[in-house]
């Protein structure tokens, strides 16, 4: 048996059982690419600058959103109630190596939810750590050090997202695992296979257990400055000087709205992204690009007169990026629905140009996912993994339900993520249109079929 | 059948019958992505600027080329002699669209090949169409006027490749076709998908019977501009001059390197680039790109110790751009030669993301590269698809010879093609890398191989 044996016998299957499935994809392909609308849509959401859990972005989000969403043509459109963290980078935010007397800025931008330094700054001498365990195994050295964490991405991962998994460990705990041997702050080398100087934000965690220290990201090339300073032998120390700090919870909202379906209303497919971002660039590809393709897709089915027989319901999700609370609350009200969910359908990888899905199906659905597949290679995502669906759907845990994930081609993700590049000109608009499709495609075989 | 069971039949024919090339193919990956030469390779390469045929840049990329295939470990290196046109783009190159009386700049390049406007310029009324046939049917009304092709790429069509496909008669034989009915100049609307006013050059032919008119690329959004003048109905007029012009031919060379097999030294696994560019942009992606991969494929195996059995030359054409002489030199040379040319993989598609191959193999044979795939799976590049090798392999038909493709993620290609913007920062470094990785991967199997 060999691929092309396998192409010869999906075209017969699809020749015999899914001729009018094969003509709906084309239709939605067609009209996603002739329409390019989710490059405008972009434009649109991303004009009203970042949209940071709590800050007045995001609530200007929402409202962009429920317009967005009733214009695609949602049957309804409600805002679900969610309590976001508040956290605000201030005014200073700097570092500065001091090396044989002469100081050397670093390029640094506070992690999310760090505390802050003092008006003062924190001053440290500097000790590289390529792990968490190193960090742990300093012991009383470390005290009153500011442990930098320099464990770069493993390059030779193909799959930027598992170099990504491989390396963030150093963010999220890094400040919890220094502050047990008495650092006085950390910083973290970005999350990124880029060689550039840009600082790349990101979650990170405390222990109530130990004390919060300052924690920073450093730029790829200010970490490799710093870690020559270091093999040089010469003591190095550093400033850094932040003002970020963390304020009441807000009260917010995510935004969701529906395509009812004609004869299943109440088996629900959903298509997840996130409408918040970090506070650096304005999130283009994390998630604008997955929200305006969520609402693309309504807007897809609308302007084609496909009325789903199962409800496509768009969940755009509160505070992925630093609480995951707007995916905790849809998750309790699905608990509580009526309505089952038969499958959630994350974008949040990029709206880079899709290659195909991950999905956390069992081996049977697995087998009818795949039955897609020729479906999606009309929009050349036609790969099917075992894998997640996302941070967002992954949360909603109804009995049966499927997480999907679209997957988008990853080596450019990381160069903008969490960082202030992450803006309208990194996406391109055929790409991101592309994904549209893919998940429009997808989305409307798992709503006609008996998945 | 399905794709599941088809990866898990994969899966053991591997573990059966290739654990070996597996492993090699893991190590190529590996070394790709650990040592991530061919973005420097191509700072380097494209540092001399362009290399339109017949330029003093094509030259230097000539002797750059012998240098950089020695150090990557070429057991030999030669130049072989093409004699290629010299086409020079002059120092004034414009057009200015006139309406009520004002007049508007339009961006616009000359089309590779075209004859100049002399010092005064072509003035005429423009009349717009969509088609070859459309010019053809305008008879004598054509008298005088400037021809303007203004039919853009299908966009529905998700292969760009296809869409340009679908609309290049109008620059290779939109002057001939206005000449017919006595149009005194053309322009060409520019060959891509986005909607900047960036022009893109590229060749276009005259015939002997009749007579050579000037003939420019306009940028798409200078032709919507136009476009929308017409509509409204007032007559244009437009201004075009150019100081192009066709020099005599010069002496030039392709260049070729290859590592000797060790066992069947006289068959040939080709990998082809071209190193001439058009005078626009420095190449990067057309084909730069193309170039230091094919030279990072011997590098590859240099550098991890990695023998073939069948000998794997790297040929760097001369002249694909406006002539295909290199291509054409090098098929005569394999015609006499006792070597036999198993497979030519061209590269020539960017130095984006690589996809898989296309292939032009009869079904003995594609079955046969069809369980090469698995291998280049490693890579994200394992989709093989009918379809041809390339302008310039294409072109060596020794018998038997199996001409291969590699097909990169396109949808960012004619973006750039043969226009300004094809510059370094256009390339991304890994999926560049990932480009060699896939060339070294296939080259390795066909060279292990009795394909």
């Amino acid at each position: 048996m060999n691929r092309l044996l396998l192409l010869l016998t999906f075209a017969a299957l699809l020749a015999d059982a899914q001729p009018a499935m094969l003509d709906d994809a084309v239709r939605l392909k067609d009209a996603a690419l002739d329409g390019m609308t989710a490059f405008p849509m972009l434009e649109e959401l991303l004009a009203g600058g970042h949209r940071f859990s709590g800050s007045e972005g995001y609530e200007r989000a929402v409202i962009w959103a429920e317009k967005a969403m009733s214009k695609a043509g949602a049957d309804s459109v409600w805002l679900q109630p969610v309590t976001v963290p508040r956290w605000v980078r201030g005014a200073r935010e700097r570092s500065v190596m001091t090396l044989s007397g002469k100081r050397h800025p670093l390029a640094v931008r506070a992690l999310g939810g760090s505390v802050g330094t003092g008006p003062a700054g924190v001053t440290g001498r500097v000790i590289e750590v390529r792990s968490l365990e190193e960090a742990a195994a300093l012991g009383p050295r470390a005290k009153g050090a500011v442990i930098f964490y320099n464990r770069a991405f493993d390059r030779t991962k193909v799959n930027t997202f598992e170099a990504y998994g491989g390396a963030v460990d150093q963010r999220g705990r890094g400040a919890i695992e220094a502050a047990k041997v008495g650092a006085a702050a950390v910083l973290v080398r970005s999350m990124t296979n880029a060689a550039d100087d840009v600082p790349h934000t990101g979650a990170m965690r405390y222990h109530d257990s130990v004390p919060k220290i300052p924690a920073a990201a450093i730029g790829a090339a200010s970490a490799e400055r710093l870690s020559r300073a270091l093999r040089s032998g010469t003591e190095v120390s550093v400033t850094l000087t932040m003002d970020c700090r963390t304020l009441p919870d807000v009260e917010s909202h995510s935004v969701i709205g529906e395509i009812r379906g004609t004869e299943r209303p109440d088996e629900v497919v959903l298509l997840g992204a996130h409408l918040d971002s970090w506070d650096l660039g304005t999130g283009a590809h994390d998630d604008g690009s997955g929200v305006v393709q969520c609402i693309d897709v309504l807007s897809l089915y609308r302007r084609l007169g496909m009325r789903p027989k199962r409800t496509v319901r768009v969940v755009l999700f509160a505070n992925e990026e630093n609480g995951l609370r707007g995916a905790r609350a849809y998750a309790a009200f699905a608990e509580r629905s009526p309505q089952r969910h038969i499958a959630a359908i994350e974008t949040d990888a990029g709206g880079f140009a899709p290659r195909g899905f991950t999905t956390d199906a069992d081996s049977v659905r697995f087998r009818r996912l795949m039955e897609a597949m020729p479906l999606l290679d009309v929009v050349n995502a036609g790969s099917l993994r075992p894998g997640s669906g996302g941070a967002d759907v992954d949360q909603i845990r109804t009995p049966g339900i499927v997480h999907i994930g679209l997957r988008p081609e990853d080596q450019r993700y990381f160069d903008h993520h969490h960082a202030d590049t992450d803006t309208l000109g990194a996406v391109h608009p055929r790409e991101l249109q592309l994904g549209s499709a893919a998940l429009a495609i997808l989305a409307w075989y798992i709503a006609e079929s008996d998945l």
